[in-house]
């Protein structure tokens, strides 16, 4: 029998077999595999909204370093985060969760204590879930459920030429952040007296360990009457987002670097990591941010937002997917995603 | 900081900490943490219903004699088992996977196979997932979406005094299935020339490997018109389940030992590992049957039901959860329940 390895494919091309292979034959399904979340139908305006993550300690974190509080409200969010993608609005999550007996009661009620937060901050509420034991480390598999109205649900697949391409917050933090906390990780190792410096990093740190889902800015947006008419959340970096937005809109983009929205601390610190601050900012992942797609005549609602900025605009499928950089070259956006195997 | 074993609590135990502590606050959560599924509101008439269950590789199954197959196939009906157990109709599930390089491209197929002959069996539809890399095993997590009218829901605390007690199939079946492949696996270790003997066990062995969930039995209820009063699936063992209900329910049961199902095959099979039968059919698990209380006026729609066998009666609270021997003793049932760490 042949063995195909899985790194052969990758995880999208893994997704992508998955997806063609799926059975599909509810009425009730009206949007599957391919897009933040999962559509199902509710009622005549309604829809229900359904995504899943599932982290893995070792691959997605790292106890030596993340708290487990922090870890709980961070499975939480990237669940939410994925509601918000499709302009929905969360309501509820289920929570499994595999333990091996190295975890004492103590140590759950943490991890706990940061889902709740997180519960009590997106207002959700947490319906059910499966707790198993685990022969090594953690695993936690959280699915949320929430709303939207039909006419209001944002797919990956609805910009158009011209639109305007935004995003939420700034970018590259999260990734900058690991760093910061695999360098602090090794120092312990050589020394176990060593006490983590983070001195005044404390914001990229916390953009790794707890980020937020962008509820703020989904509220906001139907408060100024937009919505957005394609949307994605940024967890595999902005390269990967707006691919999938071009792909499935079958249109083209045009970002530019400096509009590309990058803390300070975020640019000053890949410098001292000798990282390219664009790469991070292109690729880093894990921010978590919205990256959308508003028609022209929307931007005049939305342009004195603080934490919205405009990065480039939509472009016809024949122009590709390019950076214009802030010396005025052009080069082609290219997707890393993430290696999965 | 004082460290208390989760071992302190068990399963059920950490259950109710977690369903005391969680956050529950919207208006749309019609049943949290505490049933087969939770419920959500839909529109007037209908609910929703979202259960979850994480299968981890070396705690709920074996590689060396679970086909891929049969482990994609199980991992989907044990969910819909929980849709059923509510008396509702699965329409969508999530999958999410955590696969390590040992698993090649056809290994994962294989598992797919499986998940879709139980989409198309039980006519659900795969709507999203997570696929993620493990640094272990296999690592399987399914999110079940079904739906039901609200007032034919059945939890698990509608049994009244009087009602009938009835159970689908048969019971003990999948805990000697897996005595039998645990045997075979030793002596594989031993001989890894030997082949393995199932002769004339075949039943037994699927029942543990390839489960089915009840559907047949909900659509024939639901045209018979028969709504249970109390539903749960039989994942644990009968005994730890009716004390579900009794619990839920603040009823008390009575069990004949002599109505009890079990396949002679399975009897016989437990005899020769030297096992009490009637152990094995309250404390086995893992049979996914359904254990459901009726109202006495409906017995007549279903008495010639050849899959439904009535088993005892819902007692007064004070009276306890009792079975009542062959020979006529009585004695109190006990829930093993599963001590998962």
């Amino acid at each position: 029998m042949n063995r195909t390895e899985l790194s052969q494919l990758g995880e999208f091309g893994l997704i992508e077999k998955i997806k063609n292979e799926a059975f599909q034959n509810n009425k009730t399904t009206l949007k599957g595999i391919g897009d933040d979340a999962a559509v199902i139908d509710k009622n005549d305006k309604e829809a229900f909204l359904v995504t899943t993550d599932m982290l893995i300690e070792g691959v997605h974190f790292d106890l030596t370093y993340a708290p487990l509080k922090h870890l709980g409200y961070k499975a939480v969010a990237v669940n939410v985060s994925d509601i918000a993608a499709m302009n929905g609005i969360p309501q509820q999550i289920t929570v499994s969760v595999a333990l091996s007996n190295r975890f004492s009661l103590e140590a759950v009620d943490e991890l706990y204590k940061g889902i709740r937060l997180a519960c009590e901050n997106f207002k959700v509420d947490l319906v059910g879930g499966d707790t198993v034991s685990s022969r090594s480390g953690l695993i936690i598999s959280i699915t949320a459920i929430g709303t939207a109205h039909k006419q209001e649900i944002s797919y990956r697949n609805g910009a158009k030429k011209d639109d305007i391409i935004c995003v939420t917050g700034d970018l590259g933090a999260a990734y900058i952040g690991l760093q910061i906390l695999e360098r602090e990780k090794q120092a312990y190792l050589a020394d176990p007296n060593m006490q983590p410096e983070l001195g005044g990093k404390e914001y990229i740190v916390e953009r790794q360990l707890k980020p937020e889902a962008r509820m703020d800015v989904i509220h906001e947006l139907r408060e100024l009457k937009v919505i957005p008419t394609a949307m994605i959340d940024v967890s595999d970096g902005l390269a990967s987002e707006i691919m999938h937005i071009c792909k499935q809109s079958a249109v083209g983009a045009e970002l530019l670097e400096e509009n590309l929205p990058i803390d300070n601390l975020t640019y000053e610190t890949a410098r001292e990591f000798n990282l390219d601050p664009l790469t991070c900012l292109l690729n880093g992942g894990e921010d978590y941010e919205l990256l959308f797609t508003i028609r022209p005549e929307d931007m005049s609602k939305i342009k004195n937002h603080p934490d919205i900025t405009r990065i480039g605009r939509v472009m016809d499928k024949n122009y590709g997917v390019n950076i214009i950089t802030k010396a005025g070259n052009t080069f082609p956006v290219k997707a890393q995603g993430w290696v999965a195997f």
